[in-house]
């Protein structure tokens, strides 16, 4: 376990080998695990065995490293459990059940029931969604 | 335009100017800009400007930026709209509504109502949990 860990954290925990999990890939510095409530079975966790909170806590040199794995377990859901696709997926701070950074992996197939996040949507009314941009340019400048 | 896009493809059709959108954050190799239908307003996909389809075909030598963009979004629907926390999403050709890469950016606030894809969750049967990850394992070897 890392320095910078939180002896708190369930992922830290496994991570350090003190709660069992049923790990898919480790690396030096990534652990993936089955979720124990999964969305569909199969469902995997990647987490930077450093203990950083959100995304963009993600250090600049761990990032090829995570997105890499996270193609991997992408591919693994479809080549060892006949999957038809898949859902990638990191709740940051909101709906994030564990303050240690996670990407879900999920298998989708279709018909499957999964429609959830991505419905119902909302309409921007006149004017506003240049306002939005707007805002996000003014956050990303 | 890359020599590899697809003209049917509406997001070419973005990244190469021929269809409007409300660009957030525009790089040699990304594009981001608010989804027309958004979860939430100032919901942003960002796609790679070659045309992939999904996660596992991203060259790696994008993925860097990729997940570098993906970080600077995530930080600014927080400093830009005020939002709590993201979520982050890829659909891997099921649900996948256009099947050129691209990373959802959703604003997330506590209460928003969005529960979504994460529940209901299911359960494994005995030693059912091992299984699975024994097929992942061998997937990713």
């Amino acid at each position: 376990m890392g320095d910078d860990s939180d002896k708190r954290c369930v992922f830290c925990a496994i991570i350090g080998d003190e709660v069992e999990a049923e790990i898919v890939l480790a690396t030096d510095d990534l652990l993936a695990f089955l979720d124990v409530r999964p969305v569909f079975k199969g469902h995997v966790l990647l987490v930077p065995r450093s203990h950083v909170e959100t995304l963009p806590d993600l250090p600049a040199a761990s990032r090829d490293g995570f997105l890499a794995a996270a193609q991997r377990l992408a591919m693994a859901v479809k080549d060892g459990l006949g999957a038809q696709g898949s859902f990638v997926a990191i709740n940051n701070t909101v709906s994030q059940s564990v303050p240690h950074l996670h990407l879900h992996v999920v298998p989708r197939t279709k018909g499957d029931g999964l429609r959830g996040f991505f419905w119902p949507r909302v309409k921007y009314g006149p004017d506003e969604m240049g306002q939005y941009a707007a805002r996000l340019r003014a956050a990303l400048t």
